[in-house]
């Protein structure tokens, strides 16, 4: 087993980015060498202080510069928890990368990055390459619970017509930002304005979901389709952060569409919303293929976003670094699996 | 895109074998290249005769002897339908691998041969390596339901407690051999005595699942326990080739369990009986992980095991000519998935 441990720089230390730093402290045989964010609140400070943790002497400082916190070779992973969209986390990602250093990136975008951004996916791979390092995207959705688990059923399967998948979860939990960008509390009206000049969210990732899976199954998507609409509450729903009067938005309906020629192959659907138990529905991952044999697939609850991002980001350090150069998605690389163990034993020592 | 068809040679066209075949020349880009088997009532037939198909000008006849089906490098990969266990299946893996063609076996214990022949694992492992070719055993239990499923859910979890997966499933599609095997229609006492002569099969893999689930997740298992008990019917229950009586045996339940010093981490549950629901039992793969987040996770009915089984060993084949060398288990290869498109796109020409 390799002797020094795994060592892991931190870009971004949002909710993301501690989360991931609070499991990493719980596992055996990682080292977090650095931790870069510029958000003043934070800078300067100690990271276990950041996260509420008993203070230790060799503890690590909070930096604003990535210079600081990353030099040639000088880790083995750097998470990287910035952005949604591949552009913006694009100079961030070539950067790690010609300091190689392996990186894996949170961006939803960057799960599938062929998908909206197909001439950065094809510079990524190269200097990913060049500099014999991997870059993965990745996160519980785009990322596991409506593409990669898919096309795991899809396994089993001898042929497949048609899947439909389908996320429902509360977003009671979440805070003030979310409630503004899913639209919770706002008249049909306001709802209207405020899309129309691009301040509603919802969800970024179906066209990473829908292409990742048409790639891995040769399934020959050539059209996409997605729809955006408000969900209306019939009674008062209130949750720690949000408040949606009865007539008022409480959330929002996402779905998706992949279609080959005129034929539906695959639907997405994902509402979101504050109390969903007040409007009758029950929160959950479903999974229905139809095919030969067909799969019915029930997650309930849903697996939660927050907890289930930041362990999808840490659980795929091994099979990042293991992995061969280049630009990779989830359908490249082995199954994604817990840490329990130390996690030096899970690192192949004569790839690299 | 490779020009050439991926070449696959069955040994064993029994019910398994014959429906890799079905299912190899409804896709594109794969080519039949030979079947081998001993039995009599199909030696020197035509492939598509014994499958029901329409003849072909071209079509192949079964043969009785490997050194007439396979030759050096004659194919890409063998499908190996013929035994459960590792030392039966071992000789002919290693004759296979040594005219360097990659192999695929259904054997039970070949999902993860380390666990009953860690020998035969290492010996086939160097076999491997040493002509350039890859050895995978899969199935869908072992190989996906109660094992590299369960793993690929931890993937979302930052923690894990407990696991328990339970398959519950229907003998009644099954025909003689099985309801013989199972003890279907026995009286306890004619049970207890065929169970003496170890002539209830019951389900073997148990002790591999358990094994690849502790290797995956660094669990450290040190203990596995298992047990095989008979499921009595409290009413008549009848299907297509079974019959038992109310009082009598109906189907067996299998358990396991995987310890780490006295604490119980798996869980493992397998009932298989003739017409389940006039037991009140309902037949589906559950899946329930104690940890952060929780998993509970249902496909209802269970993944059919036949169908499965197939699906899962074709849609294999180019993972296994994609990876490394050596002896593989499903964690150690990429998410299988369905292949829709020519299999030939699937296929990295890079890599040997």
């Amino acid at each position: 087993m390799r002797k020094q441990p795994v060592k892991v720089a931190i870009w971004g230390f949002g909710a993301m980015g501690s989360g991931m730093a609070r499991m990493l402290l719980a596992k055996k045989g990682f080292e977090i060498v650095g931790v870069c964010d510029r958000n003043p609140a934070i800078v300067g400070k100690k990271m276990r202080e950041v996260l509420g943790l008993p203070a230790v002497a060799d503890d690590i400082r909070i930096l604003p510069d990535i210079d600081s916190v990353v030099g040639d070779r000088s880790c083995d992973v750097c998470l990287l928890a910035t952005d949604s969209f591949t552009h913006k986390a694009f100079p961030k990602i070539r950067w790690l990368l010609e300091r190689r250093v392996n990186v894996i990136s949170t961006a939803e975008e960057m799960t599938y990055p062929e998908a909206n951004q197909p001439d950065l996916a094809t510079q990524m791979d190269a200097i990913a390459k060049a500099n014999g390092v991997t870059v993965l995207g990745t996160g519980i959705n785009p990322g596991m619970m409506m593409d990669l688990l898919v096309i795991m059923m899809t396994g089993v399967m001898a042929d497949v017509e048609k899947i439909r998948v389908s996320r429902v979860n509360s977003l009671s939990p979440f805070g003030e930002t979310v409630m503004s960008e899913q639209g919770v509390g706002l008249s049909l009206e306001e709802y209207a304005q405020k899309k129309a000049k691009g301040e509603i969210a919802g969800h970024v990732g179906f066209r990473e979901s829908v292409e990742m899976m048409s790639k891995a199954l040769g399934l020959g998507i050539d059209r996409f389709e997605q729809q955006m609409d408000p969900i209306i509450t019939a009674v008062d729903r209130k949750s720690p952060y949000g408040f949606a009067k009865a007539g008022h938005v409480t959330g929002i309906d996402m779905r998706s569409q992949g279609y080959v020629g005129s034929e539906l192959k695959i639907e997405m659907s994902h509402p979101q919303q504050i109390e969903p138990q007040l409007g009758g529905v029950r929160t959950g991952d479903y999974i229905d293929i139809t095919g030969q044999p067909p799969v019915h697939l029930a997650i309930t609850p849903e697996i939660d976003g927050g907890i289930g991002t930041i362990a999808v980001c840490v659980n795929m350090i091994p099979h990042v670094i293991n992995a061969r150069p280049g630009l990779k998605t989830m359908i490249d690389l082995p199954v994604p699996r817990a840490i329990l163990g130390d996690v030096r034993a899970m690192i192949e020592e004569d790839v690299r």
